[in-house]
């Protein structure tokens, strides 16, 4: 298992920069993104850097508080298990 | 936590429904999914009906191994806590 510190994979790495730029579009902060998914901020801070291989819900409770579909959050993405 | 005969959510279900659809559009059976997504058989059956919450990675492999995008698994659903 990784440490927490080490981002999980590259499509985590990606999944979380896409989070972070539709969050940043919307002039939220984490703790506002993390309010409107029911999730707490340190998670939201985690998946943002990468770090969290996070489940299908959270895919889904992330795309609804930002108001974009789950299709945009993880189209094109890529699994590769180099990590 | 709802036992594993219990799916997990209508978003796991419909997330497990369109599985199946694109495996039996390949015509393969669960374990040659399993197999091309580097998992387990009896893990592809419990996602197929509905009952595994499962994370990114998981979501990236099956697509990959359907040959599909992960947005085409994802796109639309909604997640409700009612469960």
């Amino acid at each position: 298992m990784p440490s927490p510190t080490q981002p999980v994979s590259d499509a985590a790495i990606e999944f979380g920069r896409r989070v972070r730029a539709h969050r940043n579009e919307k002039g939220w902060s984490q703790e506002r993104l993390a309010e409107a998914a029911g999730l707490h901020w340190t998670f939201v801070g985690q998946v943002e850097r990468g770090r969290r291989n996070l489940t299908l819900h959270n895919i889904l409770k992330l795309a609804e508080a930002l108001g974009v579909g789950p299709e945009d959050l993880v189209a094109g993405i890529k699994y590769e298990a180099s990590r």
